[in-house]
């Protein structure tokens, strides 16, 4: 490999590598002085983010009051989708970008009015491997998988599954119409992240989501100081 | 926005915005001199790629003589699996790269002998949105989406859907299981891309299988000049 030098002019807050990361500590600690529990879903494009998101909205009710960021490309499809059980959804439009930053929470936060706020979903765009490298200000991320893309996409994608503080399994509602190794699956996630809990959902017909706002529960009052 | 002036050192082959198209460019004469159809095959995680080209390496058998090159993060898995059917396989491993380029392209060409080959298959790493960007030499980028992935998927990857020569529709055999509106699939398909042919397959059950070969056949012959 041969390399070179070059003068060139960059725009300032993209240039410093550390930027993202700044952004994402001062996020966090806003979030933190407000007692809301911030999660990071990130997830294969058709791997069940706004469904869940859907159902645990749904399921939710009046319990808790959250809040929603979403990233896509295009479309206002799934801010619309979860609108109907959130009045505090921010649409994210990232054009041709492949994953979500810290400048673009925290930009798409400024338009909410966190008053009471005790839960921040941000649904990353769909994507298992560039939204990994890229700190939100989360407290906790959720790498979310499906029955349907098969039983080697933990192996295959081992940044996210080593980094996630929780593993989703979603579509578990398929499994009489398909051929998913789990046990296969949870073997390749220990591999890479021995502690890491794996809760088994379906969007579709609620199984498992009481597992799933148990753990978002227990966060949540680790982080508003009432565990 | 601010601006600075920074002096940084870059390895050479990637500075320079063209080079990839560069390579691509110089790959894609070499594959024509072969009378060789190139594909690159672009699909989220799951979606089915490796699956769908397994059964088209079984259902070609020896009428044809194809290679395969297939990008993944981290395993030898796909590329195992292939090379059950062909033994022109070459597995490139990117690390945390999110596509491939077309300098692993033409390296991993390198590897192989190319004498009497007249396919090439280009699995890309499993990924809607990043691939997109890189020519990496092929005759026509294949975009394969599948019905577990939901409904709204072209949409949401309009740069995919508006640069494919060919939108393959997978699992078409969950069907019965799933909810999922084809026709506002294809509309949303016409909207981006309004000649684009697109096929219905099943790689478990075979379904569409025949018509994909025959576009895949209709493609060869004409990179071959015998059409």
């Amino acid at each position: 490999m041969t390399y070179e030098t070059r003068t060139i002019r960059l725009p300032v807050p993209e240039r410093i590598l550390g930027a993202n990361d700044e952004i994402a500590a001062a996020t966090r600690q806003g979030l933190a002085r407000r007692g809301i529990f911030a999660i990071d879903l990130i997830g294969a494009p058709g791997s069940g983010k706004t469904a869940l998101l859907e159902a645990t909205l749904r399921s939710l009710g009046d319990r808790r009051r959250p809040a929603v960021l979403v990233g896509d490309l295009a479309t206002r499809r799934d801010g619309d989708r979860l609108a109907r059980w959130c009045n505090r959804v921010v649409q994210i439009s990232t054009g041709q970008g492949c994953h979500l930053e810290a400048g673009q929470v925290r930009d798409a936060l400024a338009k909410l009015d966190l008053e009471g706020v005790d839960l921040l979903f941000v649904e990353n765009v769909g994507n298992l491997i560039c939204p990994v490298g890229f700190d939100l200000g989360q407290n906790a991320k959720v790498g979310l998988f499906s029955l349907t893309e098969g039983d080697d996409k933990a192996a295959k994608h081992p940044y996210l599954v080593a980094e996630a503080d929780l593993i989703l399994l979603n579509k578990i509602d398929l499994a009489p119409h398909l051929t998913f190794d789990r046990a296969g699956f949870e073997a390749d996630v220990r591999l890479l992240n021995p502690t890491v809990p794996i809760i088994e959902v379906s969007a579709t017909t609620g199984a498992g989501l009481d597992k799933w706002i148990a753990w978002l529960e227990a966060g949540s009052a680790e982080v508003s100081g009432t565990s």
